[in-house]
């Protein structure tokens, strides 16, 4: 067996293995009766110390290295190999015992969290939090020298687990410039006539909201052959290979958009990992290896920019509905008989400051994203306190959206992510808005006939052409690689500020805003 | 770190990979797109060959070795380091090359099983079967010379991995004693006129079958907040340690005992493992090593003697048709309202001779396995070559069931389990039969009150006997180990044969057959 044979080899082990953590995770969200949860846990830690143990198996590290030295081999096995043993250098710097702490508090801070929310009790929450704080702390400074260097900030270290080549530096001048544009325009908006969207909370049969919701999975090119879909608490895509790419939603019987338009944003995260070429599969370019989860595309943001891409460029346009709103009120007859195309169209995109971050419109999503990086910025850099975490949260709320938070609940314990541990991911879902408008933009230029077959219902050329663009590489590029590769320039907020303005100033009847032209450079 | 705990600690390692393989197996019989099928083969080769690799460590014998001599060590330690001694000897008799070409072919023969069975088509499943019996004797005569020394059947390595202790001497005179009670009972029935049945095969919506279902498991004691019933194909119960045990059965429109005797079947199984004494989960105790499967039971054989005794002892019994007819009669008013509970309970015991095995009665059905055990015998044994296999069965169905085979698909191709290279499975299902009335009937006589009980639905009592004797031993004790523990004796065949004769001679109105008092002696 060659050098490149046994880096493959063990590849291929390791991909499975995460592979197996993801079915065991699926299983666990949608499937597994309650008294399970104990063993699952179990089986997953076990897992999880296999594959840390495989992938920090001396042996592995020199399969990698010899692979990345040898000349004869090709980009892609190049690639693989340097992903491969920086992976090997970052989980070398974590000590052992600070990943299992960190993997027993996660479970316990999870429960105690989801007590606090349920009971509206922050206290109940603070140590366990305070807990993880720490030992997110510690992790970034494991990480951190490695990631950023000296003049970088700890947060760093922890972004770049979800979003490589990020950095504060270049995240924070992106916020100060969507805040600039989002702001005035959320303000513009409100100074407008609210239109009504009473009907969305009717009665829809979830039966039929399944069936559409499918078919609509279906149409944008999702293949159920290689997935399926189902319902779960919190609606998620997951892959298990290319083969085996499944999504989730919940059917709310008195609230339509949120599988509606569930479905569709995780039928793009599903597009992309079923686009992925099948020579990935099994590779270290379909692996989070620091993160031990099978995934194929680039990156956190990377992956959203496809969920809010199929999910609000196409899912929420004119375009769209208009072809599609007469089998949708066929299906719900009793919901939407009464109501027309216009009247959906703007409920369905209407933009109201609200407490609860899963529930926000395009515009003041973002709001509640910076809020949140904000806050774990400073509790990660060591300048707030737990305990003052609700009344920062507060604050912001106040001065961003204008509204009262009235419980903590509806507040500061609203989000899974720091039970989790998840501190650095809250920008990708901002970068991902980002990112799918620039895509969009590269698609449009390569295709000039796109808007016209999307007002046709033809979404195969747009789907082709990510697919060829970014989905077939898998993790193979950075994001800024891939940006680059694929639209000339990195991240450039100004395609998606462009896009908000002149969305919302059609649906609003507003002056076109001039801010959003103040900027062009990148960030 | 003890000893002790390096080998509960492996133990609980070993477990989880057996337990994370069943689950993986669970979802592609259940949940996986198609598409899946490939990606999930190299998932559980993975996994099998990490579970291969981690009980072959010697660190594991060597922390099993010192277990077994610390004199510290309670009973069940002793026991859990013997049995993890005794798999670790048997399976480094197996070359690892073999175990990868029986992996290999196993998926390569049920393709073509599957095709040759579609397509009535022997020969196009021979080569692969031959193939298949070579490997099979080859891995027999691997395991053999540890098994059964040299006056053994070379077949007893393989019975030995489904029922440990089970030889072919003690096997076939089995046979012979149930042969002839079997077959003058069987021509005795067919001498009176036929029960009618024909209104089994009317319309029985599959939403109310999987509803009765689901609540006659509940009553047997089935805990769904460790269990869920789903629909397969086949019919099958697999758990992922005691707290997450699974079940599922196939609702036909048009066949209602399918879904209802299937389900208590299944949840005859399921008790078994709810029922696994908590402190044996992660453990050697819970853990088939040699089959790479995590299973609670003790053997094969047990295990299908009370998924027998739940279906059949309780589920086709006078007392318990009596206590639920009415409520299955107002679930299927449509098909069952014209229908008398005698004439229900007549048609659900009907004994005819018929080509299938999983379609055949309680009597019938032990000469379909004998017919199996048979062929295979000859063939592990080299006494039978595949090409006269065909012939061979049709002879057999003509002699014992007086039926001819109009076509291999409904003849020899008819089971999974050869292609699958299960040689040596087959005896357990009547071995389970013969265990599930000497069960019964210690049971009896443990309680009293027993019959009383179970007239008016009290199924407790019974349960808890079964987990206190049986369940809660996991695989601590072998089956003959188990039965002298509960019933004071071995395998003994007289109270099934005793069992037989009485339920049918009251069904069928005969008079009391004689010759099942012959023999008293244990087989």
């Amino acid at each position: 067996m060659t050098t490149s044979n046994e880096f493959q080899r063990r590849s291929a082990e390791l991909n499975d293995l995460l592979c197996v953590i993801n079915v065991l995770t699926w299983d666990a969200r949608t499937q597994m009766p309650g008294g399970g949860s104990g063993s699952r846990a179990q089986q997953l830690a076990t897992l999880s110390a296999l594959a840390r143990e495989r992938l920090l198996d001396p042996a592995f590290e020199e399969s990698a290295r010899q692979t990345g030295q040898d000349d004869g081999q090709d980009d892609l096995q190049q690639r693989a190999a340097s992903q491969a043993l920086e992976a090997v250098t970052a989980m070398r710097r974590v000590p052992e015992a600070l990943t299992r702490e960190l993997a027993l508090l996660k479970s316990e801070a999870q429960d105690a969290w989801a007590a606090a929310k349920q009971n509206n009790d922050f206290a109940a929450f603070e140590p366990a939090l305070t807990r993880m704080v720490d030992l997110t702390r510690q992790l970034s400074a494991a990480l951190g020298d490695a990631a950023s260097g000296e003049e970088g900030h700890p947060y760093d270290a922890l972004l770049n687990t979800y979003e490589p080549g990020m950095t504060v530096k270049t995240l924070l001048p992106l916020f100060e410039r969507l805040r600039a544009h989002h702001v005035p325009l959320l303000r513009a908006i409100q100074a407008q006539p609210a239109p009504r969207s009473d009907f969305l909370t009717r009665f829809y049969p979830p039966d039929a909201q399944k069936t559409f919701s499918l078919a609509a999975a279906e149409r944008f090119g999702y293949d159920t052959g290689r997935g399926r879909l189902d319902q779960s608490a919190h609606p998620f895509e997951i892959s298990f290979t290319r083969e085996d790419v499944r999504i989730t939603t919940r059917f709310q019987e008195h609230f339509l958009p949120g599988a509606l338009f569930g479905t569709l944003h995780e039928t793009g995260h599903a597009l992309y990992e079923q686009g992925v070429d099948p020579e990935l599969s099994r590779t270290v370019l379909t692996s989070d290896l620091l993160g031990l989860y099978a995934v194929g595309g680039a990156s956190y943001g990377t992956h959203e920019s496809q969920s809010r891409l199929w999910e609000n460029r196409i899912g929420r346009s004119a375009a769209y509905w208009k072809l599609h709103y007469p089998e949708l009120q066929s299906t719900f007859p009793e919901g939407l008989s009464d109501v027309s195309l216009e009247e959906f169209l703007r409920a369905v995109n209407k933009v109201t400051p609200s407490l609860i971050r899963v529930e926000a419109d395009e515009l003041t999503y973002d709001l509640h994203i910076m809020l949140r990086v904000e806050l774990e910025m400073r509790l990660i850099a060591g300048e707030l306190e737990v305990k003052d975490l609700p009344a920062a949260w507060n604050a912001r709320i106040r001065e961003d959206l204008g509204l009262e938070v009235p419980d903590d609940a509806r507040g500061v314990l609203q989000d899974i992510h720091w039970s989790s541990g998840m501190f650095g991911s809250f920008p990708t879902y901002t970068i991902g808005n980002v990112m799918a408008s620039q895509f969009y933009n590269a698609a449009g230029k390569a295709i000039p006939e796109l808007e016209a077959q999307l007002e046709r219902g033809e979404y195969a050329p747009l789907r082709e052409w990510l697919t060829a663009n970014i989905y077939t590489h898998g993790r193979t590029y950075t994001p800024h690689e891939l940006l680059v590769r694929t639209t000339g320039e990195g991240l450039n907020p100004q395609p998606y500020l462009d896009y908000l303005t002149g969305k919302y100033s059609g649906l609003y009847g507003l002056e076109h805003a001039e801010q959003t032209q103040e900027h062009k450079e990148n960030v």
